[in-house]
């Protein structure tokens, strides 16, 4: 795999709650020149983002994150804003408590009325893997497949773990073919970015695969 | 100091990403027996614990958790929903970002704006310490001194770090008389309990306390 199909397949990260414009607009500009899929950054920074790109780089932010333990109205009311904002996609983290209680139903429920408001913007839905067991990660698989979402996405890489491998593998294994993965959460090498790729991943939420082309060019 | 004194102050706080209503109520029965502050938890269950306490003990719930990245429309809708879910106090996170950019102009309007949607019931401000420098720090006691805001937090419990002597101490010296301090995160005994309320603060964000209190009850 040539080190521009990754990158084509990255959502380039920046979402440290210290984050401040200068870095965004770093983000963008470096998102921009290696030809990201986009970049990911907080809500609050959206709006100047989505202005300074005007078109060139889709912006993709967050919902309910990283918690996901937010209300429904607030997840739906946070979507609508985002979007008018100028956000194109929106990675909203789903409610994990209700997962751990088997609250499935209510847990589809509340990703239908976010993807209803997001309309043809993409939406991903992360399902935090670290904190689930198997059995909870297969049983996320259908409720994403049926919610009318556009991606399941392992890790806020706000918990106590990432993406891995097994559970890339998992989820391709138990998704409808129309559903798409995003890896995100601790990919630190280009080897790994290839693996989750080639394991069934479509994207990768990391800001370091954009620093190792970087440091490629300059010969580091 | 007595224990009690030490419970009365106390948020009884529940807020992982993963908990369910069964350690909610459970976090709400010990409350009441342990004669708490408050019981700090998740917005998702916050209709659920007010129903369960009904008014015999305050449900305090957090806005723009633990990022602080979210709009602050975003902030003043989340504030809103939560106390029309029958929150009493809200600890919202302020914006990291704009206080690291020097933009505490921004940074005192959100508070100010959600403090609207308050009204009487009771806004913390947390400003996530371990973030800040000494110069941001003080800032911050002079913003949140005059945002309208009724108490400023040291952290979210969720970042690189929790309260400290120091900064509880300095936060003393540099805040308004009518501003009180919430010392959160990280908070294990009930020397660094005392500590902490002797050095000015007036209440301790935490769910350790009231273990020990059950502990030192059952005679461990």
């Amino acid at each position: 795999m040539e080190l521009k199909d990754i990158l084509s397949k990255c959502d380039h990260t920046l979402l440290r709650p210290d984050a401040v414009w200068d870095e965004v607009r770093q983000l963008c500009d470096d998102g921009l020149r290696y030809g990201v899929a986009s970049v990911c950054i907080s809500p609050c920074h959206v709006s100047a983002a989505a202005s300074y790109l005007g078109g060139r780089l889709p912006v993709c932010t967050v919902v309910g994150f990283p918690s996901g333990a937010s209300s429904t109205a607030v997840k739906c009311f946070e979507a609508a804003e985002a979007i008018g904002d100028g956000a194109d996609e929106l990675d909203m983290v789903a409610n994990i408590g209700w997962i751990k209680s088997g609250m499935y139903r209510e847990v589809g429920q509340e990703i239908a009325e976010v993807k209803r408001i997001c309309a043809k913007h993409i939406l991903k839905v992360i399902i935090e893997t670290c904190l689930l067991t198997e059995e909870e990660k297969i049983e996320m698989c259908r409720v994403v497949s049926d919610s009318g979402a556009d991606y399941i996405k392992t890790s806020t890489g706000f918990s106590t773990g990432g993406a891995t491998f097994d559970d890339v593998r998992l989820i391709k294994a138990n998704i409808e073919p129309h559903l798409r993965i995003k890896a995100a959460g601790g990919i630190a090498t280009l080897e790994d970015g290839e693996t989750f790729l080639t394991l069934g991943a479509d994207r990768l939420g990391t800001s370091r695969i954009v620093k190792l082309a970087k440091e490629l060019e300059e010969g580091k």
